[in-house]
């Protein structure tokens, strides 16, 4: 017990942390009746509101602008104008960055990500990762999981940081997809990124399928923040075995931001259903490394 | 020296069995100049052809035929009618498993290539794996290689066998894909085959696309026997470190098949660029395990 009272450091000792604690400790037991065997250890995060911010918008709609020479979120919000949706924001990147190959895409989102800096707290946007989680990426990979990140947002913008952020490589991102194709460029082989959507966009219903056509098997832990987050919740809470759910709930206005709004829905059933409910306010020491 | 000598066992020493030792040797080798960071030790294997017989049909057009009730591929050629191109298997695919949870679709397909002989062989398809190509995979993932295979044939077949007769896990399985819903049967959430393509088929140019799209990084390893597998190796071959291109040549009429048709792009581009071609006949000195 000595050992675990000084894992995850940036979480407040209380239900929320015993319970990862104790989800943890009880799958990787072999004589535990919810052993689980390492090669089916699979945990998904989604990344928007439960690896970082996603206010005042999502920070690939901030890119976008950014590269587009329009006002950031927060002039926009100003005017009375609101954030994108998942289902309007991939096929306008689709449409604005149609013709790059995917490594210059690659390239222009973290230049943009470690350069620029959030309007509200004035660090570039990858600094606006949430510590805890990171904690808890690595402590989850400690005991033979393999953590990957399902989101709505596009999967080559995520690909552009998550390996130096949260040491999740490419392959194990999945996200909302633009189709490419391969062709030669000056004689060498590259991918260019057409304007057309990979069916479905990784998002609600589609989460399911993303994780199915990228993983191929059914997760055993599922965290999420919206209801965009909800089917993929339900998948993982049909696993056959021992499994976790939970949901971070976004209640501290002071270090970072307070809403329910668009986790109405994911909210209601983790009540139902027994999900666990990460207060940031109250489970989060730390919610930033600057901090 | 002594522990190389005991490694793929089925392979005849020579030029192919020392080019591959020496590759390996060297990418793990933080002294050599062609050192490679174990995450970016990324191999990627066609399948049909490559690591299993491929005669006188893909193992999934007989598949198909089985579970429909027609003759074999050897009666249908004794027709005078061609076995089925991966364009025309995976639509035909799709259509005839529609409304099957992928669940559902592995579990036939498993039981299909567990239990079906081969016509010719007379053993069930999964036995008729290439055992040089199987020491291969392990090598080198002993030397921490992530081994993927990137296949025309369909994704869920596959994943059917793969763990089991590759040690390649579902997560490293890429093929073409059929489009999937989420649904509730019952109240338990499944993923359902509908009858459309994931965009593009995995084969010829779809072939990269797919490799960024589920690893986002190139291989410095490919291996494949046909014309289907002529850009992913253009692809590799164009990493910026040390790379391996390697093709299966089927030469051994008396042990399998022998054929260049269908191959004959990609044998004349090995030969110009000086691409690896492992003849079947002088390097294997098993073909199947159970000879």
């Amino acid at each position: 017990m000595a050992e675990e009272l000084s894992v995850l450091p940036s979480w407040q000792d209380g239900e929320i942390k015993n319970t990862i604690i104790k989800f943890v400790a009880d799958v990787k037991n072999p004589k535990n009746i919810n052993f689980v065997e390492a090669k089916d250890r699979i945990a998904v995060f989604d990344n928007d509101g439960t690896l970082w911010t996603e206010k005042p918008c999502y920070f690939q709609e901030s890119f976008i602008r950014y590269s587009q020479h329009q006002p950031n979120c927060s002039e926009k919000a100003e005017k009375g104008a609101t954030s994108l949706t998942v289902e309007e924001l991939i096929p306008m990147d689709g449409q604005v960055k149609e013709g790059m190959t995917v490594d210059e895409y690659k390239a222009e989102a973290r230049n943009f990500l470690t350069t620029s800096k959030h309007e509200r707290f004035d660090r570039p946007y990858v600094e606006l990762t949430f510590k805890p989680m990171i904690e808890l990426l690595d402590y989850l990979r400690q005991n033979d999981f393999q953590v990957y990140i399902s989101s709505g947002g596009g999967i080559d913008f995520i690909r552009s940081f998550a390996e130096d952020a949260y040491s999740v490589p490419p392959q194990n991102v999945i996200g909302s997809a633009i189709l490419t194709k391969f062709e030669l460029r000056e004689g060498k082989p590259v991918l260019v990124r057409i304007n057309e959507l990979v069916k479905p966009m990784n998002d609600k219903k589609g989460k399911p399928v993303g994780i199915e056509r990228y993983i191929g098997k059914r997760p055993i832990m599922a965290v999420g923040n919206s209801d965009g987050d909800l089917q993929m919740l339900q998948y993982t809470d049909d696993h056959q075995g021992h499994d976790l759910m939970m949901l971070v709930h976004h209640d501290d206005p002071d270090r970072e931001y307070q809403y329910d709004e668009g986790a109405e829905c994911a909210l209601t059933e983790a009540d139902v259903r027994g999900w666990s409910v990460i207060s940031m306010k109250n489970d989060f020491i730390k919610v930033f490394g600057w901090e």
